[in-house]
């Protein structure tokens, strides 16, 4: 297919998802708003599922590069603001709420939400191989665990929380899982048990 | 109210809200399923979101007490494993995950969001209190933000990823908050720039 004719299907699948929920997106939707038959989505993806699936990776619309500001510190914390972005600007947040507000219903999204997760640590992995290779990243340390706390803290100040995210959070974020919060002796403690 | 007659409603909210999503919530519905009279439910609580919000804060299903270690760190791995354990293990789990998820979609549900949060975190408080007795946090740490952190990780992990959280999870994900990423040098610039 085109990649100009697939990313016209992307949009108009993330544009009735944010419009009307998971439930309201069908594939007869999407073909009428992106004006491609109906069958010739079937032929390339077999369900509302794999069409959703393959738009959260491929659309424009949700796409990142991977920053390179040449310190760890200032990567994550465009990472953030970044994933910050994603979960309170629309267009934007409106599909990514949607579609993982929609995964935690539906047992069938469940293949979409690590599919997703997963693509978008490969675009950041990047990130932490250039931190290695400046030495700026503990042996120890996990980057998907990174991530993960740094994105969810995100999404749980974000959305559940209604919280505005000014460039004060990223910061602290970021200096909490690089730095760490514990006072110096118990943080040696904890170096020694982890290295021990 | 009779303090075990609210529980009796509590527990039916929850539970019907786990069975049926917040659309199936309905007051008429607690009232079938609690015994008590609807008219009675809504003198007390004006709405179903109202229910809702009073339900996830003050039912036992969910309650927890703060665990108490002698260490920061071990108060933050039982903490981890009790957030763990709210996202994973049924019935809480349905119940949390239900009404979390539910949150998403309905405007309604934000300030309920919001009160559970903040109530978990006026609950989670007396940890850092106590940490910082034993002199065991920096200065500059903030416990809501290593709580997000935490927390967020869980969800993104449980819910999102559908990955099993093992003991060992709760371990590295507190070592990362607490002891941070960075290779020494590149935490003692970071240090710097924190207290500078």
């Amino acid at each position: 297919m085109a990649p100009r004719k697939e990313q016209q299907i992307f949009q108009a699948t993330l544009e009735l998802l944010a419009a009307k929920g998971y439930q309201g997106l069908t594939v007869e939707g999407v073909a009428e708003r992106s004006g491609v038959n109906k069958t010739t989505i079937y032929r390339w993806w077999p369900s509302k599922a794999a069409l959703l699936a393959a738009a959260l990776v491929e659309s424009d619309l949700l796409a990142t590069d991977p920053p390179d500001t040449g310190s760890l510190r200032g990567d994550l914390e465009a990472l953030v603001r970044g994933i910050a972005a994603l979960l309170t600007r629309p267009p934007a947040s409106d599909v990514a709420v949607a579609a993982l507000g929609a995964a935690v219903h539906h047992a069938e999204l469940a293949e979409t939400a690590r599919t997703f997760f997963a693509d978008r640590f490969a675009r950041e992995e990047i990130v932490f191989e250039r931190a290695r290779g400046r030495g700026e990243l503990s042996a120890a340390a996990d980057p998907v665990l990174i991530m993960d706390l740094l994105a969810g803290a995100v999404w749980l100040r974000a959305v559940f929380r209604g919280l505005p995210l000014d460039d004060g959070f990223a910061a602290c974020a970021v200096s909490a899982v690089l730095d760490g919060a514990a006072d110096q002796p118990e943080r040696a403690a904890g170096m020694r048990s982890r290295t021990g």
